[in-house]
């Protein structure tokens, strides 16, 4: 918080000064990207054919969503006002925020997860109830259902969870879902291409539970902001409410019917994504780095007081990680996303390099998943 | 607010089941788009053949802001931490709410004007007080003065003014930041290529001023969603702490320095616009209806009991206009959009046949302007 004194002149919120601030890296990200789970190869070649349709008079057009809703809901099987696009997901995640949560209400988290949660949550005032995972980072089941009160409105869960690849069965977000009726359940499916479990097709039945998705991952679309939100129409219509009408730019509107129609592609990446997986594990292994076994396209690797000479001595290879040491729970745990076959193998020959440059000695991970009504049956290695 | 009953299981926020709704077209704008204000011609091919590059590979990319605001930051003479590049004005206009306005403060506008003040202010549950314009619909400087008091926390001004095309001195918006030190002044400047002054130049001097900026309007990039905001380094970093680091998208990012460097364009535009202005209000005398003097690139017709039939008329004929009827104090009027001289041609044309078609007969207006501190000399006509 250093730095954010109140203006002399004017003072800014009190939401606002106490936010914890998000600074991800905005610039200077060169070399094998393993840093934001993105997509390491490319998007599909019939979105680019797409995008460099758009003509010097198109762009000059406020963008219209309404026709794209329509195809994206029927692409998921659902009624277009059960829809709304966003800008990515963390303009889905502030318009959920901004639609149901008031100043006394209660958001309710895991932590670690992704942070734009306690961003916008806080933003709304709402305080923000944290459910800490035990060291096997695993999802914390039975805590996360007694933390539920009748001040409850707002719980968010990714699943598969960011940082951990941790994942949350159907049956869990049900629960959840029935356990907390006066509250919104927002479930964070962005990462389910390389999971394949959903509750997508619970919306419209399950009065509370609002799905999100994004197009960033598996899609690779990351460059042109573009996420979705599904729900029941009666609540969607207040999430609507407080979008603009113009949230989601033109081009992302004209490129994601080709993206949703090229599921081959997807289907392909998704695919090469769960093989290299597979291959960055059994390498973490080979080199004795304990890790959370994964169900993203990321991997959290336990690698003890030396993470930052590790991140740094990546970086001096030419390869992105993230620290996410200072994630609550996280200390001494580094990211490495998942791409292409390539791209896991450039990964691994880099980790070993860099390891035996910093010295690291290994580090015993020796906890079991407490599981606590997950369905995650694998455990920490 | 029919239909907007809370749903049975989840309420949504009391600020957004009071909050006014938004609803421009989001589909079907076939035909001379005189409705948006939007640049009728093209962006710059500058800008076209720079999106064109786009390839495959940079879409998996987060897209990254902070070298684009150091290039936006130079072309205005300004620091980049002054500058904060936005998702349209649409997201800068909510950022400023979020991040200044508790539920206790006041915010200050005039109307008509932008929905979209009324609309973000209501949503951060603040009180926002609204000085009328008299039938002149000139700036109600005077009123709009006396109308702050201590709980005054945000004062959002859009000079040229839109519906009605009407400005404020740069004299009147100084004396409006003296007045209310302890308020964030937004001063919206969207149209200000069409008008020529601004308060840009008053940036990091005035401690509470901040401005905006868009593209989508001379520039020609609506579709791309881009905007920004330009304050002292004190105030921004406020408005940078509750905006997410992904809300431009990567195709405006990678535009934008290119249609900034295109000056040449952006000026030609502008040019055509006040040529066509000129002819449009020359044609507007000519058939008889009364209109506001505008310095934007649209003018404000006062039509009448019939205006939902010109409408009508006009869209039959392919030319869309944007009955403006249900802002206050617009009763009867209509807006139409100046672009190039052939779209104002046929705009012109449309006008005379419609007007003939629906049998008007011709609207007095005869009020002076009151002016009432605006620096707006002329009157309607």
């Amino acid at each position: 918080m250093a730095g954010l004194v109140a203006s002399k002149t004017v003072r800014a919120r009190k939401a606002v000064l106490a936010m914890p601030e998000y600074h991800p890296p905005l610039a200077g990200r060169d070399g094998l990207r393993l840093d934001f789970n993105e997509n390491t190869l490319a998007a599909s070649p019939k979105v680019i054919e797409r995008l460099r349709q758009t003509t010097a008079e198109g762009l000059t057009k406020y963008p219209e969503r309404e026709g794209v809703e329509r195809i994206a809901a029927a692409h998921f099987g659902l009624q277009a006002d059960q829809v709304l696009l966003t800008n990515g997901v963390d303009e889905a995640i502030h318009l959920v925020c901004a639609a149901f949560l008031e100043e006394d209400d209660e958001a309710l988290i895991q932590t670690p997860t992704f942070f734009m949660y306690e961003v916008s949550a806080g933003m709304m005032t709402a305080y923000v109830k944290k459910v800490q995972a035990d060291a096997s980072l695993a999802f914390p089941g039975e805590r996360f259902l007694a933390a539920i009160t009748p001040r409850t409105k707002l719980i968010m869960v990714a699943s598969p969870n960011n940082p951990t690849g941790a994942v949350v069965s159907r049956e869990d977000l049900l629960a959840i879902c029935a356990a907390a009726p006066q509250a919104v359940v927002m479930v964070d499916e962005a990462y389910y291409h390389f999971f394949g479990e959903t509750v997508m097709t619970e919306v419209g039945k399950v009065p509370n539970l609002i799905v999100a998705r994004t197009f960033s991952k598996a899609y690779g679309l990351a460059n042109l902001r573009i996420g979705m939100l599904a729900g029941p129409a009666e609540l969607m219509k207040y999430v609507r409410k407080v979008s603009s009408p113009y949230n989601v730019n033109g081009v992302a509107l004209d490129c994601l019917p080709v993206a949703l129609a090229d599921d081959a592609y997807v289907t392909w990446y998704a695919e090469q994504v769960r093989v290299g997986l597979g291959r960055m594990m059994d390498g973490l292994r080979a080199l004795g780095v304990g890790f959370y076994p994964s169900h993203a396209n990321f991997v959290l690797m336990k690698i003890g007081p030396k993470h930052a000479e590790l991140v740094k001595a990546m970086r001096a290879r030419g390869v992105l990680l993230r620290d996410r040491s200072t994630d609550p729970g996280c200390d001494g745990y580094v990211r490495i996303t998942v791409g292409v076959e390539e791209h896991v193998e450039r990964g691994l020959a880099a980790l070993k390099e860099s390891l035996a440059e910093i010295g690291w000695e290994g580090q015993q991970v020796s906890q079991s998943a407490s599981r606590q009504g997950s369905d995650d049956k694998r455990e920490w290695e």
